[in-house]
């Protein structure tokens, strides 16, 4: 009945706020002023923790990394669990590092042997999308999420504009394409927290799919028919090539210690692979866990992205207009929403 | 006559190439296939080249920027030349590296006195845009080059598709919306070699700009109604924050030496400015100058973007499908689209 909440706060909570002299909004006071039941706590077993050897100046560099919940990529989040619970990357290292591209790490040799049930999925790199319900059907398993949340932004967006008339599906599709119109998929959304594509495969089935967004993990591979099994993997460390979507599996995001993996010296060889000559440039991973198995991991949480405040938060990353900012966009990519994360408080 | 040229390439030259089983077509093949006539020399009054302090290696650290040519942000442009030709940049430093948005040089101080003339502008950071001509108009001064480059590139969507039916204006309006769709812009194109937004202003009129890609050269500024004045420049070093568009003032591009900026090491300060305590990571800057000024300044050029291999550029890179991809995108982000620049052969 999630639906109905944002109707409710639609008609209390923001015409007061329209009509008062506030500060200006800005993404930092709408996450600063969400309540603390707004906020998700994310599962250690979903957390992967890489410990680099120490920089040049003796500083730790852990890089914490968030897995892809369900239903994306599991077969090759189920390989990641099996390769850190048998340590299997400790003593191997980042090897490559190309400038507005990736960052890539694994074994160099290429021959190290894999944990046994470690291999290559067959499955493709989209989930079947259930049927699409209209936005303001019930509340639905999948799409409820995404579809709340559009009525949500919109919501908040109506009343920015000075508007508060109840949003319909005319103007609220209308909302979305204007929104977050995207060149890769036809709609875009973020769902449970992660930015996804939807659209149409070659078969004109409506399917749905985890985009490439700055620090978005990835599993290197070979050409094709290779998946890849999720021992190789990356990060994105520029503008995203959002042709890599449907093309590779997202198997995750660094959620912290990203500036570990994109400040390092690019690679002068092919693709950025570090050369011979450049060996010592290669940083030694010590160590890969799930936070499952470490006392003292940290922990950390997510704004539920069907929260009245995220809804906002999209809302005014589509407008910003403040001190610095005086045009609005009028809409937000969706790898620039930003779902906020924190260490858990 | 470019748009009738468009057609005689349609006719002749992309049916054979469908029928024929040639090696996958990349952006690379694209590229290296395009003839000489179809690069433009870079006026040398319009590159700058600053000269960082060697790394710890004693490696030289040279980034050269290209500046945004008329009728784009030329009142800053005209400040930078100003700038360089005072060698005022000399003896300054970079001073901020946020991770996944800018690096930032400039005075630290922000004391040193700046050249007799140089003063921020009072323009706004958007140009008038004629009004716009239907796609099989005759050619039109400004927006011509980027209407043929949307004829030229459905062309060769078409023929990759199988198709070899004539274009008409409105499945080429369905083919722009559909390949470059963007959350920031009613429209994106790539005019005279720069990526630009298109849409309308505050007051309804039509406007375009140039917009915030990976490597982008902008003017850092303090709050509004200040624009800044060039004596502070930003780069773009991760996911372009596209809402920078039309609020700041976009006045070039980083064309080589991106890596000397990009892989710095984050400042732990707020806004990822360097501490007091981290001042030895400021890069110090030796010199900036127009290469018309330095004898041995490099020589770049760039791809056509009103030429047939760009067109098939864009094409190709919209629809990817080689040994690698196999899942083709149908479209492609404006700023992923990557205008080629080379050193001058």
């Amino acid at each position: 009945m999630k639906h109905l909440a944002v109707f409710a706060f639609l008609a209390l909570a923001l015409p007061a706020a329209a009509q008062e002299a506030a500060p200006p909004v800005t993404p930092g006071s709408v996450i600063a002023a969400a309540s603390a039941e707004e906020w998700i706590a994310i599962a250690p077993e979903d957390l992967l923790v890489m410990d680099l050897a120490p920089d040049a100046r003796g500083n730790p560099r852990r890089v914490v990394i968030q897995l892809m919940p369900p239903p994306f990529s599991q077969p090759w989040v189920e390989n990641i669990r099996t390769l850190a619970a048998a340590h299997w990357w400790d003593g191997t290292s980042v090897n490559r590092v190309q400038d507005n591209y990736v960052t890539q790490w694994g074994d160099v040799t290429e021959a190290k042997p894999l944990p046994d049930g470690v291999v290559s999925p067959t499955t493709r790199y989209v989930v079947a999308f259930p049927s699409m319900p209209g936005p303001t059907t019930a509340f639905f398993p999948v799409t409820g999420y995404m579809r709340t949340m559009w009525i949500q932004q919109y919501a908040v967006s109506q009343v920015i504009a000075g508007t508060s008339e109840e949003p319909n599906a005319e103007i609220i599709a209308d909302a979305i394409s204007r929104q977050m119109g995207d060149s890769y998929a036809l709609e875009t959304a973020i769902l449970d927290g992660w930015p996804i594509g939807l659209g149409r495969d070659a078969e004109q089935t409506e399917a749905m799919w985890p985009v490439h967004c700055y620090g978005a993990v990835g599993v290197g591979r070979n050409v094709a028919p290779d998946t890849g099994t999720g021992a190789e993997l990356y990060t994105i460390i520029g503008q995203p090539q959002r042709h890599m979507d449907r093309n590779l599996a997202v198997v995750g995001r660094v959620i912290e210690g990203m500036e570990h993996l994109s400040s390092l010296p690019r690679g002068s060889g092919e693709l950025g692979f570090y050369t011979e000559e450049e060996a010592d440039l290669r940083v030694p991973i010590v160590s890969v866990r799930l936070a499952s198995e470490l006392a003292d991991a940290p922990r950390f949480e997510y704004l539920d992205t069907a929260s009245e405040s995220f809804a906002r938060l999209v809302a005014v990353r589509a407008n910003r207009n403040d001190d610095f900012y005086t045009v609005p966009a009028g809409g937000v990519d969706v790898c620039s929403v930003g779902v906020p994360i924190r260490r858990a408080q």
